[in-house]
């Protein structure tokens, strides 16, 4: 239930609101909308139900009491129907520029991550992605450099000025990730830990929320209201496709996804065609696609010596392949009145 | 295997080359390319064997022998490299210019069809589509007008000079389709009707083959095998959405498929995305990524009158929402160096 | 919408409530059931509305007048409450006895079929099946022996006294297929080629319909509804395995759609664990699984050479795997109250 | 790779043989078999080669060497021949009597959790299962008593002498668990979470892993080598169910993936026909079927008064039909030679 704030209600009115909210046994979220003040009224009962409506319509300065029938509540538009503009640094995702975030799978060393970052800043990409901590289907595979890696990151990026996002794999190392990165990333597999999605949802920095493989768009947007729910606002949902029957391709691009969740949710959503296909010759269409279908952005792998790389080598692009990529992206950009 | 034939070889070399496939018990297939002409070599047994590479490979005239391993030979650019132009009536698919085919799920009456057809062709549609004999789940869904809605159909073909594009359900039917309709399509349904396929491909009429919503793209490509095998190389291919978990959307768009079928094959593929999202609402959106990953055109349900459409009436675009698509996919395209 | 006459209901009633349901512009059927006869009322506009039940209610001997609310009518338990047992030949499907139907993929010469009819009746097989018409997903493989094939196959049923169940891959075919088999098996990439559907409707033989790979539940009750409207009450269901993401298994046997199926359906319910699983090591545990979950018999491919089989040699078990597959379904059998 | 020892080898000569494969960069892990030892070599980089066949084959002591194709290798047959049987407390899971654990989805009151543990300890179950901590799609779901729960839930696992099994979230929560539960369960949506895998295998405790719905059969194995290479081989697979197109049921069961399991691996294997089917009119065939194909065990989910459960109700068993449950799984236990 969202409670919609008349746009000339005083403090006094919007605070005998969230008293009466608490009074009745909810948790009140407000939304500082441009226009007007939302409600978002939360509990663990279904308090979507017209009865409360009525408690709550007569208040002085409500305007209307809306219900919510989706699951998810405060990453519903509903609740926020103006898009969110997310800032990581100097860099806003949501606006009407398309954000491009690259960098290798894996940070190998730093010649590497440094060579990998100051590549994707001449092409233009406006975020640094690498990871230190590697979630792997096998414990044999390659499990990331750890901190070492963390700092090389660091490194690259306040090298090439782009701030830096890397994942995070679990809710004891949120404070060490935030003494390095801008952004932190909330893996495929991890997308419904929750213990993990709550301590990301206290630490106050952006989050880059990837879809899982196997989960739903509603699940997503659950997912999401985790982060959400512990005061955190600055959440980008990420496609990065799902696991389906055909086989050529990694994943399934659930392109439908992008203006699903444009319309479901205020949140930035942005796509990651590398994973999303799983092999390079396929990220540039796909990137075009993700763009002309209303992405705010996407993630890309790119590695200089992709043959030798420890994890993805397959999916990543080579860097003149990445800027050619920009170009043909921002090409479809402007052609949907954006820019890149 | 594939017989790729010097760009000087001589007729007699070629003949030759054809006398020696057959004589090893194979079938040969001819592609009259630009350059050169390449010979696919057919049969039951599997021939993709190095040693029959040697018995070709020496002959005079051959410049070399490839092996094909995919289970599709016809359908393969091994065997076909450049880009295939489809032609319907006036109409090129395949080519620099994107095309657009429109009209309503099923043809209803004939104000309904000619309202309908003037409208897309108005907004720039180059061909008209519509059903007359409707495959539903349901015997007790309405199943179409059959010939009436053929009749109909051409009436408003030839008012708008759009050539017409109709679903043909059963190989008894090819000859009455054929009368009507300058292309035939293949439902999602009986993508592997293979008495179909064939029936469709000894009628020599250009055919639109929909990928079902449960087959892989191999499949697909093996589906077309079918119809090229009779000697009918006119075939497009439409991705329309496959049968997946998520179920905020009815299909999903494999939007993927388009630059892999676009690598694999030469045959044009063209994308539906009123039925590989099933909410008019996602339908410009995905259009326009379909667009962008390098889909050679659309095929779009469109109704003046959704909400009483007899079937598909919430996947359907009215007219003004057509033509704002339109216009929206033409920049796009025009980003992506075609015409619209 | 459903109306069960009372079972005292006089044949002059049962016809008055035929002659108004008519005249209200709908098709009856009738179930004779054991205690009491249920009409079903059929029409394309949807008739399960409240405002109709009333105008039947009130006819002399009516009992009640109950809506589906599900797409499937004929199919459904609410027309007929009663398991029903399907007769093939002497063979009764759907009752106390499991029945399995064995033999090859293809049918590929006399000696073959008899063969492997020989061992499978001695083990205890109770219909004999064989394709002579086969779908195959590529043009370049093996496509059946044709009527020939048939024949072989009527032979080989004759001489070990099986009812023969083949596949019928076109509606013209019908007739033909009539000749040689007791029972027309719809294929899975057929299961809504609904013109096939209605023509195994009208011949009246007893009719295998499997489900598709890429077919929800729902779908496969409306594909039977198909056979059922045109007369052709005599339907037996088929769980062959779905496509999912899963890849080291052939298909995904949905063995939750046994006991489903049966909640939701009268029809008879079998399964097939050759195609289910695609490896013959896993053929018999599933068919242990199928008839524990309730499954009224098993379709399973048996080959006394399979490494040399022109089609499915991998899943196809060696005639005495198959006897030891009998023994061990057997015992689970007795477990759940039945005989095998 | 995995190095089979003779059966006469000397400690010394295990010993060299360990120290040779520590000596070229990898991990050794000893499987003591009842017959021989085997020793599996571990390394990051694949050390499956035929190169390194030869450097082991020669050793004194060793009788054979083989490389294992499969990312997992501590989890492999081919590492260890015979089936693992894995003891809670008194109970033993993977041999020939058949485990049911069965208890709550949520504790929610010291009465609830005595009476349902009452219940299902007199129908014959010999785990007791109940969450304290849930992993919840919703955060405005009820999330479980946490450890009032567990005191709860040892409370009524010592009253019945049912060894318990809980869920743990988080790595940091591990030494609470252990010290309220006899073995530790892995949620389905954390079979990913690396972190927590790795903590469950340093604590010695028996694991229930259970598959994610999106995971495939080679997830689930990598991911119990989380568990297998921190040195504890307690590891007990659990299917529950996959995600599908199929809507009737909440997950689709996989029911392949018993003997596929059981043949890839020595682990013993459970299935949850609560969660695979999401309604408890499907639960008792699903649990038959379930140990008709082989599977060690069973995971049910059952409340005294589902239609207030805080969770799961739908697909809960009220304890009068788990007994029946249990009765009918007995018989066909019995009829493919186990008890339960």
């Amino acid at each position: 239930m969202v409670i919609v704030m008349e746009s000339a209600a005083t403090t006094e009115q919007l605070d005998e609101v969230l008293r009466q909210v608490k009074a009745s046994g909810f948790r009140p979220h407000i939304n500082d909308g441009v226009e007007r003040k939302v409600v978002a009224v939360l509990g663990e009962v279904d308090i979507d139900k017209v009865e409360l409506v009525d408690q709550f319509e007569n208040l002085p300065g409500v305007e209307k009491v809306n219900l919510i029938s989706a699951p998810y509540k405060l990453s519903s538009r509903q609740y926020h129907p103006e898009d969110l503009v997310v800032r990581v640094g100097k860099v806003s995702i949501g606006g009407t520029h398309v954000v491009v975030g690259a960098g290798p799978c894996s940070v190998e060393s730093l010649e590497q991550i440094m060579e990998v970052a100051k590549a994707v800043q001449a092409a233009g990409a406006s975020l640094l992605r690498g990871g230190a901590f590697k979630p792997r289907s096998s414990p044999h595979s390659f499990q990331g450099l750890g901190e070492a890696g963390l700092e090389m990151l660091a490194t690259a990026g306040q090298a090439t000025g782009l701030p830096v996002v890397t994942e995070v794999m679990d809710a004891q190392d949120v404070p060490l990730i935030c003494r390095y990165a801008q952004m932190l990333q909330i893996g495929a597999r991890n997308m419904q830990n929750f213990t993990l999605l709550r301590a990301v949802g206290q630490c106050g920095q952006p989050v880059l929320l990837k879809r899982g493989p196997g989960a739903r768009i509603k699940d997503l947007l659950q997912a999401a209201e985790y982060v959400l729910c512990e005061g955190n606002q600055q959440v980008v949902l990420c496609e990065r496709g799902i696991i389906t029957f055909e086989d050529i391709t990694r994943n399934t691009t659930d392109i439908n996804a992008v203006p699903v969740l444009k319309e479901l949710s205020h949140l930035p959503v942005i796509l990651d065609p590398s994973h999303s296909t799983g092999d390079w010759r396929w990220v540039t269409p796909i990137a075009r696609a993700a763009i002309a279908a209303g992405a705010d952005g996407l993630l890309v792998e790119v590695h200089h010596d992709p043959q030798h790389a420890r994890s993805d080598g397959k999916q990543s692009l080579r860097p003149y392949r990445f800027a050619d990529m920009m170009a043909q992206t921002r090409a479809v950009a402007e052609a949907v009145g954006r820019t890149l």
